[in-house]
């Protein structure tokens, strides 16, 4: 199991800017190219939390040390990022961290309690609360979340050339629910009463996530994240209303910061976005994120040829098969992956339409895989008369 | 609190058709006639799980009594059914009962445990576990949920011309799944592994279901219900493939059935569908569904003007207000529940998009019905310049 990495010399903040630029050309790897649009001869494929308790390898780790001391710990992190990939050849490699990982450089201190899931201690919900929250102007990823840039420069090196290395963040709106509700909830009771009785309090916090989330984007960028995904996983706890106020505005300004960013110092990394629950949202992301994310992940309540059809041409779309089809016969999972293939079209990258399930076995992951990696698109076409 | 309600004389199987058949004229109910199609003048209010324990009054049988008796007690159903129609004078009235309520009369038994939720003792996973479910054909109402009947009986005459009697059943696949699962799950795993690997265990009970289900519809109907609700509670862990297989067509058999048995008899009993989850079902709902039920319920993921368009003229809308609206402040909750109905138009029975979150202040659900009542349907023409 013992999968030694040598985490070598830190390279600071600005030790990836070659190795990202190097990286346009044909001999990036199936996923990169395909999330910046380009047509791809199949469809690359990954997996939402990939790593994972359903692997037995992450079992031994999970088994013995913390969530926050497996993710903050970049030995640890790294073995953890790369199990799926040395076990699947997935096409992407996605480091091993949470969402909520950057709230307490922030001051929002939070534990993860196992068979529970997240617990933040010190919850905003007034304006003095968001006194305790740090100012965005004053939140340094390099001095409070290295271990962030430690694990993903690791895995640059380790997958250069060979796979596409991910980071990922959560959306304003998730982190800052979580913040406010201060663990995971089925209605969001008390982060509802502050949106519909002290918005403000809501959107100041809104606000400083959008610029904080920005920063911790491009310091992954920086470290060595070749595509970023921002997850809004509680999007679905929003009507369309309420997430044209609450969430997507936010969104939008992080991207659009992110992007000028990309564009003054010359880099093409790829943003995906996934908001749980979109099946009522598409036209709304798509007219709130058109020319700022460049992939949207879409969650398995909608049909993947739907989403093509009222998101437009213009994103690559990933997703979107029920992670629990992996709990079926290996002709249900390979006709299931073939058909989302076949209804995405090409600019598609293969993905769950959520996270796998633990209790998933890993031979139905590799099945998974294996079936994406054996389409060709060449045929595809032939066999639909599509392109 | 004592509401002492005469139970008189069990009116049998054929007690009502009179009564129902006089409901036909202007003199109805405004939920029923609006649930019939006809223009009516305000949009009319109810709430799904309109009783529960956000009520004090309700608090007072939940205490005390276990749910299974409190929904198979008729004295104590038709308190519970009648406290938020005298509180807030909702415009419908719906027994107090639960979707698995019937399982126990085909073999299936169920506990409600609290704080946890429904227990299934003797899932059913396999052919063998098929044998131990009765027969649709030796399913009996009359004998074995009498308690129903007579809750309906008494409620129709507590209500009769003042408000509108509801009746409700969980669709077979929501009704399936429970049993399959016998419990409720985040991700279905037993379920969707006998779905995945034995889909004709499924289609078994599915079909099962579905008779027994439309027998039980026709007996509520029989015994007072003005209007029948279908719940399918569980339609979000379906993709729109999947629920194309295992939930539409044994929906649209049991409405067929029902409609059928309707119009032989001559009788006017409009049917409402409800999917859970259903922004990415729309068009499937609407090909499955039109001409057989005449209300479709939309939860709140969908903005209720993009669910008429894609809906089609021909239903009836209800909804579709995030509950947790009424943990706002009254501006929020006055201005939602306008915007809502505006953007629905006419045609449109007001509810929330999923059912009243316990410790929902019965001051906002007031509000809620009342800003309803004071809606008219001339001024807003007049306001928005549309029908």
């Amino acid at each position: 199991m013992a999968f030694v990495v040598s985490l070598g010399a830190h390279p600071g903040r600005s030790g990836r800017v070659c190795m990202s630029a190097d990286q346009n050309g044909k001999d990036a790897p199936i996923l990169l190219r395909a999330a910046r649009g380009e047509l791809v001869e199949r469809p690359p494929v990954w997996l939402m939390r990939q790593a994972g308790r359903y692997m037995e390898a992450f079992r031994e780790y999970s088994d013995k040390y913390s969530f926050r001391h497996r993710s903050e710990t970049p030995e640890i992190a790294i073995e953890l990022s790369l199990q799926p990939w040395r076990a699947f050849q997935t096409d992407g490699v996605i480091m091993f961290s949470d969402i909520l990982t950057p709230l307490p450089a922030i001051g929002i201190e939070f534990d993860m309690v196992r068979g529970v899931g997240p617990r933040i201690s010190n919850p905003v919900r007034s304006f003095e609360d968001l006194q305790n929250v740090t100012a965005a102007s004053s939140f340094n990823p390099e001095r409070d979340l290295s271990f962030v840039g430690t694990t993903l420069n690791a895995l640059r090196d380790e997958t250069a050339g060979k796979t596409t290395l991910l980071g990922f963040v959560g959306c304003p709106w998730t982190l800052a629910a979580y913040s406010m509700e201060g663990k995971g909830d089925k209605n969001l009771m008390k982060t509802k009463k502050i949106l519909f009785s002290q918005p403000d309090v809501a959107h100041q916090l809104l606000d400083t996530l959008a610029d904080v989330i920005s920063k911790y984007i491009i310091y992954q960028i920086e470290q060595g994240a070749q595509v970023v995904q921002l997850f809004d996983s509680w999007a679905h706890h929003l009507s369309p209303e309420q997430y044209e106020k609450f969430s997507l505005p936010y969104t939008a300004k992080v991207v659009t910061t992110v992007k000028a960013w990309l564009s003054e110092t010359g880099r093409s990394v790829p943003l995906i976005f996934f908001a749980n629950g979109c099946g009522g949202k598409l036209e709304l992301i798509k007219h709130a994120l058109q020319g700022k994310v460049d992939v949207i992940q879409v969650d398995w309540s909608v049909n993947i040829a739907d989403a093509r059809e009222r998101l437009g041409p213009e994103f690559v779309i990933q997703g979107n098969v029920d992670p629990l089809t992996l709990l079926g016969a290996e002709t249900v999972i390979k006709d299931t992956v073939t058909k989302c293939c076949e209804d995405a079209g090409r600019r598609h990258i293969l993905n769950l339409g959520h996270g796998v399930v633990q209790g998933t076995p890993e031979s139905a992951v590799d099945l998974f895989c294996q079936t994406a990696r054996n389409l060709k698109y060449a045929e595809v076409v032939e066999k639909l008369g599509k392109q």
